[in-house]
């Protein structure tokens, strides 16, 4: 378990996606996991569930789709460790099921959180993360690799491992910029 | 700024539904956008806006349709601060054209992470939030009530205060409970 500050994590996190072959331990993937339960989830139904993939060929069939998908992109996908050679690859998912009777269908506001914690406690272990979604333009192909019923969804997918660039920082829009006051457009200063 | 380890901020966030009526400085508002703009978001297009709500009549208007839509739940709506008390509420929003030329729409997964760094933030401060999606229901009204075009988008909306109970720990499922083994289905141990 890392020490790491809350704000040096938030402020050193950022999109890795060069990896070294080096494996990544079942205690760190589960320290990941168990700092994502934590997250706020509406109701207390945590509907999120885990993939933990290290198996060459699934992740050779998902960077695939990953591939076809990101040369399909207009504004040019980044260069990236092939998903065949990143060392784990961390679905996030949902099942109906899940939720308790009563309850509102799962949003991703009960799963997105989760992932947050997850990448911000591997950024404080020293593991890479990069959260995709480009993915879920053939959602239904992925789902039938993962063994996912066919109401289930792949929310994020998280090539995970030791990184082969530098963490942060990252550059951002300054606060006074997005934030309004009272009302949409009225300026925060 | 708070130096809070990153583990204690995760395992003490919780829910924060009563709140003291001091006022929370624009001070430690920015600092909660800050570090929401340091998450992870689809090709840095950064598309969250953030309004900070003060006003005792736009708190009372949101608060109204929060609280119909609580009646209606057939679980329960958990007791808590009335909205109108609540010193702060801040919206997070997305609205079209914050995204770059060929980027596709804004998913959630490039706003939830942003409002998990805010919570965490706040959290290491000592402030309460609470996350909210209720309110999407009549997310129609919500927007016209903050100003935001009908294009536009509401996620989230956050109760923030002094906390007048206290924080965590929560209660989660254990990660072999929700994690699965290169196919959904297949345990973890």
């Amino acid at each position: 378990m890392s020490d790491m500050a809350l704000n040096e994590a938030i402020h050193t996190q950022r999109a890795i996606r060069h990896f070294k072959p080096d494996p990544v331990d079942d205690a760190i993937i589960e320290q990941m996991i168990e700092a994502a339960t934590r997250a706020p989830n509406g109701g207390n139904q945590q509907p999120a569930r885990y993939i933990v993939i290290r198996d060459r060929d699934t992740k050779a069939q998902l960077g695939k789709i990953f591939d076809e998908l990101g040369q399909a992109m207009s504004y040019g996908a980044p260069d990236r460790t092939p998903w065949p050679d990143v060392p784990v690859l961390i679905a996030i998912c949902t099942v109906p099921g899940t939720e308790g009777a009563g309850h509102p269908p799962t949003s991703e506001a009960s799963v997105l959180p989760a992932v947050q914690n997850l990448l911000l406690t591997a950024r404080s272990l020293g593991i890479g993360t990069v959260l995709t979604t480009r993915f879920r333009q053939r959602e239904d192909e992925v789902k039938q690799i993962l063994g996912l019923p066919a109401n289930g969804h792949v929310h994020v997918i998280v090539p995970t491992g030791w990184p082969a660039r530098r963490f942060g920082p990252t550059t951002r829009k300054p606060v006074e910029e997005i934030t309004s006051r009272e009302r949409f457009g009225t300026p925060w200063n």
